[in-house]
């Protein structure tokens, strides 16, 4: 069986998707939609994937750029098992409600809706058992799944009693010019705390979670400043030792010449990967303190990749093509060159 | 009496303590002592300060420039009573053991040197008393004011169990053009906790305090995310009285537009104090949150400014002018135009 997976919006995260997807044996990209033709639209076409536009208006646009189309997406819409809707933050509420619930199409969202538009908010390694079956999951945003991510870890290892975490947001995207700030730190909210806390529990569902949330001028990657009291008492080693061994971490040293997120970012452009996609928290090994009952680490998250593998396993959920979350996991991280814990 | 004061080194700190000293009648600047024939010495002699050079070999260098100069170093230093050691870090300590103590002068070291240079690390609202008649004073750094005077407000107010600090570092200042980061955030350090914890506590003795620290893209201002758990439960409004109550505490609020650390200095420039300096702590009052018994906030902190006001009633202090803290803190704040709570 392969699901038939059409990707709503090739941007940011659906380009990324896209190509994840491709990579599966359980799955396939029938089709992309994209408004604009711009260079991405072409490199999609030119790349294999069967390009769709947003309206009949558009294809004469497309024409005139000289890439190839397919048809417009209510064509797509008539041939897919899933949409992976990567629109615009907002959009993919209307599009349930105007496209996928009209035709009884299975859809998975991203961080930016609301968590009442689907029927499960999801990462893979916390909760893919409640997905299993779902007509609508949603990924939740880029933050929210690092820090999803490491809590459970810390919580599988350690019983986490309260968690605080402080956010130092990239600004804006590698690519984007008319956002800011420039000079600024902004408190994102001024009021405190962030959404982040109650976005993490739609996933994390009883953790004490307080989340603080500053923007700052980078474009590159999020930084976390985690601390948690514990019920268990833990060293560094410990927490290293559990961090091992969860899926989608990536312990670095700045021993290792790593003292930045630019530093990590100089790692990822080695690793050779994709446009350098770094899926995993990665985590500064040698920030992680403990101290009785509580601890700290720093972790950076790369924005644009982290939720990707996310996206695979979702399908794989709701086609319940895989019931086994660690088996969807790993199938999904070996496509992508990510290590698994054995 | 007029304390005759020498400032060393006419930089960041020195030029702003040179003109803080200068609006005070309980003391006089004697002299600036300066490197390099630039624009901030032509500005110091035309603004009527005497103008010393640190070695005979510079005279020639300053007369070049056309800038007035009074003589060498040694000079300055056989008529002051006491320096302000504003000079780059490290060089305070030699300046001690070399200068200093063989002439028998007091001095005034800034953040960057080590605690132990001075008989007492100081910042005046919370520990004044203990520098009355000291030889030796070292003014914490900016970020460690800054975390003193809001920790031992809230201490005064709540008391103080835990305290946990996040600081996000402007990386450089303004004028600096060799310094990085541009686009990355640095945990600096990348170990946890970051050194101001400890820096802190040379002056708030017996609070638990863990800081955490990045340095991000900005010039302008820090920010710190402030987290304590106090014994005594709060409310928001209980938090805004006292630091209503509290000196060097100005409450802005983001419903009056500012939003960022550029908001706040934008604001600093229509108040239209010299250099745009804040000289205050400055807290989003809808930032403040507490809970039980925790309490949240965000403060900026003006990295050039914030410590002035502590060099000026640390003089006094260190030559008895006056032993009550608050009318030496009231004194000082007048003349610079900080609103002291009545």
């Amino acid at each position: 069986m392969s699901i038939r997976v059409g990707v709503n919006g090739y941007g940011t995260i659906g380009k990324r998707v896209a190509y994840a997807i491709s990579k599966q044996d359980d799955m396939k990209v029938s089709g992309v939609i994209k408004h604009t033709p711009d260079f991405e639209a072409r490199f999609a076409a030119e790349r294999g994937f069967d390009v769709y536009v947003t309206g009949e208006d558009r294809l004469s646009k497309f024409e005139k750029a000289g890439i190839k189309v397919k048809g417009t997406k209510e064509d797509l819409f008539g041939k897919v098992d899933v949409v992976v809707d990567a629109t615009p933050e907002g959009i993919g509420e209307e599009n349930k409600k105007n496209i996928y619930e009209p035709r009884k199409l299975s859809a998975i969202f991203e961080g930016g809706e609301e968590p009442y538009v689907a029927d499960t908010s999801f990462v893979a390694q916390v909760n893919y058992v409640e997905a299993l079956g779902k007509k609508y999951v949603r990924c939740v945003s880029c933050n929210t799944t690092g820090i999803v991510r490491i809590l459970n870890a810390l919580d599988n290892g350690f019983k986490v009693k309260k968690a605080r975490v402080f956010l130092a947001r990239r600004a804006t995207d590698p690519h984007e010019i008319k956002k800011g700030p420039i000079n600024a730190i902004v408190p994102d909210p001024v009021s405190i705390p962030s959404h982040h806390g109650p976005d993490a529990q739609t996933v994390l569902k009883n953790m004490d979670i307080t989340t603080l949330a500053i923007k700052v001028p980078t474009t590159i990657m999020h930084l976390h400043a985690i601390n948690v009291e514990v019920a268990k008492s833990a060293t560094a080693k410990d927490v290293i030792d559990i961090l091992n061994q969860t899926p989608r971490m990536m312990l670095l040293h700045s021993g290792e010449g790593i003292h930045s997120t630019a530093g990590i970012i100089e790692y990822a452009r080695e690793l050779g990967r994709y446009r350098y996609d770094l899926y995993e928290n990665i985590i500064w090994e040698d920030s992680i303190s403990a101290n009785k009952n509580e601890i700290y680490l720093y972790q950076a998250i790369h924005q644009e990749a982290d939720v990707v593998p996310e996206n695979v396993d979702a399908i794989r959920a709701m086609f319940q093509l895989e019931k086994d979350p660690i088996k969807s996991i790993r199938k999904t991280d070996k496509s992508l060159g990510i290590k698994t814990p054995s």
